[in-house]
């Protein structure tokens, strides 16, 4: 994910059977300066999956009035190197710090400050964004488009990346419930009918390299069960790798040599492990299509 | 492509201007136990590619009468340990070798004397394949494919992977001619215009991967210049990698953080480097589409 | 389907139950000239799909020897209108007078006629072909390519034919089990999500066109019940309407009046009305794929 | 297009060499009570283009100050039956005529009252939508979304609607310029290969369908020809329709009568009649992508 996490320390059970102050103090955190949030949806317990808790947290926040919106937003320190010299919350140094606001060159440094001060006074809350997964173009495209908008615009937006983050800082200390997994599916359309036999690995491909999962597909194109089921399915970087030239050369299509089409390889985020991944996979000798399925 | 060769050490130019004895016999080991196929193309130089060079062996191959067809084929060896232990051409054996014949366990020796052996009784010729892009596997399926099939659809692919292995000998002797290149061309298909401002990276993923070209689309969703073009483009495997999450950002779609794609990477093969090859991407933010386009 | 015929006329369970006789001389017109097949799996029954029947019989004619085949496809009629002249069955009547044979024009006619001598006199047997779903191009068309291949590719395109002919014949004849059903799912790739809420018909499109069904896509973007299930899908074409500019409008993506696609119309054959019929639909503003699910 | 015009009356040509009060007269009717727009942009002649021309009026009204675009807002009629009854310019009257506004059931009267009341009341001007094109459910659909919407965003959704009212009262009135045309291309995604003597037609298809084109794809998969070039687009709803059961049959692959696909069709809007519009269809036997190509 970039930052290092030691990952969860509570499961769901634990932190429905908490008392509400350590609840509370459990989930502070996961907002910036808003413990709030947290105690407000104490009695709301039990929550059976984070994607409920989650929910219940964003709601609460989405029925304060615009004033008590707008004092929540202000309560964000700005995405600058100030903030990290001057220190702020240990989330916000972790997740700033990954994203490289700390190592900018002078360049950069002279366009996020110019950025960042326009964007205050336009819209009188600093810029919120969920850094964690944002390369530092991905962070400037996206501060370049978002200075642009409109105050009622934007103030969804920055509430849309308050969501994004406090989800990847639930993640860091909480067990998802064990209800997702994923699946591929694929199908030849040339004959209009399951790739049988293909073989497939699924790799988690974040940091180094793992192949996690190889497998052949059974006479549904697919495998003949749901992969990093009971928990196992983490947030996180995925691959689907197929090995289409092999399938090819034993149906009697054109083998890899004479092919367009090497090893077919579909990268994917799994951003909610508490959800089912499917992932067809539309197949020709010269051609395929991918999508995230239902 | 798994054999090492040192690389073309003739050009077109030169084989075209070459006595017919030289060209004959700079050319005799592009075919198995075959010299009279180099020999009877003389007469047609010169040739303005390796393509029209390689069409026009494989033409006079076509022409030849059964019997003699059936001799060439004969002229094969077998993909099998003992081939390469009584000794056959150098090119042959290094070929067999890269595919794994010479360190085969005993379980897919049985099998592979078992298909040579059904596959001879049955055509009257060897099993002949270009082994060397096919893995074992492939091998394999492919080997037990084609034994089901009849004798003249067998015949026919017999040539086939002729031609195959034929040109990869030839691109192993003679320079392509500088007509080939690559180039990709994204539509973002949620508003049905081209992706514009997209980065794209080219690799090449034969061994090491290396990055070979690095850019952003221009106003047509494309890189605004030929690929590799004037003789850079040899045959192998290449990589398309394009920074979906950063396009998305910009646009105001979805970031990645909470997007399905990650960063999409489409991986094809060039059999033939005096070719144009057009890689189409039709892109959301939740699917894909890529082609060998025209 | 082009000729008139009645419908069928009895059901499978009348089927397994007649007198063996009155089996053979129920199917004996499924097969030119062949009443052995009918009277060959007699001792099959019961059979419970309409499929099975026909897979049986297809079976029973794989296995007899080469020279059985070859008498079996000389029993077939010429496609020209000599045989309309002279007589034959009367489904063979039916199904060329229905595809134009008896009324071409001077042009075709010695077309036509080239062909039939070409043929017969290079493969030993007259050229068959499933033509009461071929227009007069596509039958010229299919026998030009044809006339190019070899026996062995050839006797098995002619059991090809031979078995969707005589299926059709079937579907004249007898029920086909109730086991057949539609349904279509639409999936929004620009939100990775099911299109909900979107209006679609079913048409049926071979003769005048009419609407059978009319709904809006639930939570799934499917239809909540399948689709012409219970014996109420036959063979034929069939046609999805989806509203897509109402739904675009509906979610805020562009309105049609500013939308590339209008009404999107998928049209789709159903041979084997026991099979289920899926086709999904991936939809932009901009584009869409279809294909046949599973 | 739904209402009945007579069609456009003056060229561009003219209209850029008209007297300046000629000119504010000819087009005052293209906004709303307001002719200041066209006399705005008098001094900008000429224009090569209509879409130049429209450009140049919106880009007018975008300047306009905030409080000057609410009253540009107000000065559009409610759509409403009431509106109808006590009368309005001539060109909305005949707009929510077709669109259906005279002629609401009880049901739809009271829906559309409510819709109108909370509407004004949020936002202090009419919901104002291009009603030509738009069907009644796609009206209805349109207005509960955007009556949800924020204030600045509806501003913006107003002023696109309105772009797409001038362009079409525009239409009514010049002649677009010659510049646009149609053309699609077809690619055989089974060999990675254009789909050669494709049999296409182009068809019209806003009221009883018309065939304009009809040819054969030449060696490039495509028509050899820009089609309804040199100023016969028009705007419109079209449709291509290929042959691709014939084709199938042609190279081998399976005929219409056991393939999945009947004819494909691919229907399609033309807003702007001074673009060109290219819609490539990428097919296989059993799946086809469309999209609109650049």
């Amino acid at each position: 994910m970039g930052i290092n996490v030691p990952g969860p320390t509570m499961t769901l059970a634990e932190l429905n059977a908490m008392p509400a102050a350590a609840f509370t103090a459990a989930l502070a955190p996961v907002f910036e300066n808003a413990p709030w949030v947290a105690a407000g949806i104490v009695a709301k317990r039990p929550f059976v999956t984070l994607s409920a808790l989650h929910r219940a947290m964003m709601a609460l926040i989405g029925t304060q009035s615009t004033d008590a919106q707008t004092a929540f937003l202000r309560g964000h320190p700005r995405l600058a190197p100030e903030t990290l010299r001057n220190g702020t919350t240990v989330e916000s140094t972790a997740e700033q710090t990954a994203a490289g606001i700390g190592t900018l060159d002078d360049a950069k440094l002279t366009t996020l400050s110019r950025l960042n001060a326009a964007y205050d006074a336009k819209f009188g809350f600093p810029f919120i964004l969920a850094v964690r997964r944002a390369s530092l173009p991905t962070l400037l495209a996206t501060f370049e488009r978002r200075l642009a908008a409109g105050l009622e615009a934007e103030r969804a937006e920055a509430l849309t990346e308050i969501a994004a983050i406090s989800w990847m800082r639930l993640l860091d200390r909480v067990e998802p419930a064990p209800t997702g997994s994923l699946s591929t599916h694929v199908l030849d359309t040339v004959r209009a009918a399951p790739a049988v036999g293909l073989g497939v690995e699924l790799w988690r491909v974040d940091g180094e390299a793992t192949c996690l999962e190889s497998f052949v597909t059974d006479d549904n194109g697919a495998s003949s069960r749901e992969l990093l089921s009971e928990g196992r399915l983490r947030a996180g970087t995925y691959e689907w790798r197929y090995d289409t030239p092999t399938y090819f050369a034993a149906i009697g299509y054109p083998t890899q040599a004479r092919s367009f089409l090497g090893k077919v390889s579909v990268t994917f985020s799994v951003w909610n492990p508490e959800e089912h991944f499917h992932v067809p996979l539309l197949l020709t000798p010269g051609s395929y299509t991918t999508y995230r399925g239902s």
